[in-house]
């Protein structure tokens, strides 16, 4: 593997054009913290392959238009090289492409539309960095999660960009309880997987495979705390009786398995303490994906990664240490 | 008072257990910015009354068991021993325990759930307190508002949880002008003294009386400002027109009352200047209660001390000097 | 003009009556980011005229009225003088004026709301600014965006203010594209000059003129990048296909024409990399104001200048420096 990235390395410092892939692939890769090409490689052919068999090719293009487009914005406003060359400057543009591709159906005038949200996704992530470096926490999904929420929200009043895809809810009114059922062990199973997925927008058995490689062939630990970290989420969503058909879609994991990853295996040194603090931490993200599901039905939107986003800070805020 | 105080304080040194029990006191006694376990022991006497008065033992008993969740969390997290032994760890999830048994039917999971509230409230304490003292400002109760809402909204989607108790409002319209009538004396008074139990969810005047005590042992300013705070608002409260059953139940006026205390005798120096100020700020306190009332009914939410942090935020962080 | 604007200083030097007319008139300049009494003159004078126009005198008189009380109090809080004189402590409290002369009917007890309103507005704006100055970026018209929103959203509850002008919205659906048509060329121009008096909360041809001029005599640039940004916002509103009557009464262009001349000629030097920022976040803002309205529907409040603020900041926080 270090063989194989050393060569690829190689050929980057020789080629402007593989240097652009390159960064564009590492841009992949942070969508789940991980700073080499090869998980981003994976990580896009587990997207393309979900894409392609939802029947909605829109979307895996979606995320590499919007990705390229915030790229170029980089590069543009000559933001520090280091960070852009470690993909910073990709992940929140690439979801957002993710997401508009998932939620809008496409037409000449959605293509550029995403574009701009690509673009804007750089200066909203320069001004949360700016935000949070002031107590040492990283900007996370949030540039993502902001970008997106006004650009699918917007469609509402724009009638040139259709928003069919939205979740378009009624009232808040408790769940009815028959929509919580016993799981069966391939529902469970296909919760955990998808719970993975679901950090990409997408809903696939083969993806989640191709994505957990992605993670282990840059870390481990990364790879068991995304696993571990579905598994707690099922759980606890089924213990706490949430709708049986959101947690086998893998929808009340994915930001709990982005909680898992960031705080077990990159923010904190791995560890017993580090760990116990995680799976605190996950449970409590499962809380707040229930409390956003509410909190966002009255104005049609999907949470994204919003309830991660709310319940890393809140536990990497503390900036504990522990050895 | 100091001998009593002096002597307890003697009997903590030697025994860890009275140590353990002096920190949740003082940390019962900080939902009124009192690090004092005397105070805190009225409080929880005043809101043991309140609850069995009710006919809600939860309330009390929920209270308690975030309370000692928190500080074992906060211990756990080794957090810095001066905050932990003044009760800064411990006001949040006193509250959290006390919405959470207000607004939601107990069963075995429910004290799990309110566990998990109570231990969670500590990183979001140590989260808040960390990005507002940039500015020099305390967290006030935010953490308690944070984390409570976050467990209340969730319980719309969790089945195995039940939310009965929390408000389920239809949309936003005016209210009717019937609902705000001339106030008589006795219920000029009522409102009065439930301002002041409301800040624990509370509407008993057994309590108020008790909550006073508790201030005034350790502090006569405070509790001045708290009786002055109650007064402004009820009168504000009704002088805008607001609706009589609201005002007579203490419902506008407990985040007035933490207002009218914070700036009047804790956060500032007192005298006339300040004392002035505080009133402006009280008065305020009243709008901001009225508008999060609205602002919160789409979401089925109680507004909790939100309206006093918000208001309070903003008066605290022009930091002026009032000699 | 220099050598009136001399002679006008010289006259406020001698006169504390002059000099409390010169600050609260910079404070209507600084609503378009002027620092320069005339600027207010004629910002004033197109207000009067839109207002007198619209039949609604309480709209100009409400704006003073709110005005005058912020600038006593932050002459009581004993504000930075050098601030206070540039009229930092004044447009947002002749902002909130407006907006409460807007939408609530004129009452007795209105005059003091508004009074407190514009008062309120000065611990807002030292508290916004004391926590944007930690990133260099300043608190724009976020203290009356907040103010003016607490004070409209609290009327629904208080009967003894009339909030009758308040937008009523119902659920949250797609706009119906019949509301969409072809812009003709005088709706263009309309929606033009409309867009720069609705920053002011009025659509009047006139009082679009008075502003350019009250621009151009302090700033070219600022009036370049006003016509311009309201240009782009229209264009791209229609684009984008928003609803026809929303845009010929300037209510989709107003955010993006504060937001083109605060990066195009205000926190940036002017220049092509400038411009180009600022076109781009002026396109953006249309997004943006899109989103708030679909957003703030629930509430049944209008967005004021809630747009400009959220993707101004947004631009504003990355710091970029385009040499």
């Amino acid at each position: 593997m270090k063989a194989l990235l050393t060569w690829w390395e190689g050929c980057c410092v020789s080629s402007p054009f593989l240097r652009f892939v390159d960064v564009n692939l590492r841009g992949i890769g942070q969508v789940m913290f991980m700073d080499n090409p090869l998980s981003g490689l994976l990580f896009f052919v587990a997207i393309g392959w979900g894409s392609y068999e939802a029947g909605m090719p829109q979307v895996a293009i979606g995320g590499l238009v919007a990705l390229v487009a915030a790229t170029l914005a980089a590069q543009w406003l000559r933001v520090e090289p280091a960070d852009l060359g470690a993909g910073l400057y990709g992940y929140n543009a690439y979801l957002a492409g993710l997401a508009l591709g998932t939620f809008l159906i496409p037409s000449p005038l959605f293509w550029v539309y995403l574009a701009l949200a690509g673009a804007v996704s750089v200066p909203a992530t320069l001004a949360t960095a700016n935000v949070f470096k002031t107590w040492g926490v990283a900007a996370l999904t949030a540039p993502f999660v902001l970008t997106a929420w006004l650009f699918l929200l917007a469609t509402y009043v724009f009638t040139a960009i259709d928003g069919g895809g939205l979740p378009m809810n009624p009232e808040i009114t408790p769940l009815d309880p028959a929509a919580a059922e016993l799981l069966a062990f391939g529902d469970f199973v296909q919760g955990v997987l998808k719970s993975i997925t679901q950090v990409f927008l997408k809903a696939s058995i083969i993806a989640a495979l191709l994505l957990l490689a992605g993670l282990a062939v840059n870390s481990l630990a990364a790879a068991a705390f995304a696993l571990a970290g579905a598994i707690v989420a099922v759980v606890t969503a089924h213990a706490l009786g949430a709708e049986s058909d959101l947690i086998t879609g893998g929808l009340m994991g994915f930001s709990p398995v982005l909680t898992a990853v960031a705080l077990g295996a990159v923010f904190y040194k791995p560890g017993l303490r580090v760990a116990m603090y995680a799976l605190v931490a996950t449970v409590f993200t499962v809380v707040v994906q229930g409390a956003m599901n509410v909190a966002l039905a009255p104005f049609g939107l999907p949470t994204l990664t919003g309830p991660f986003v709310l319940a890393s800070w809140l536990f990497l805020l503390p900036r504990r240490h522990f050895e």
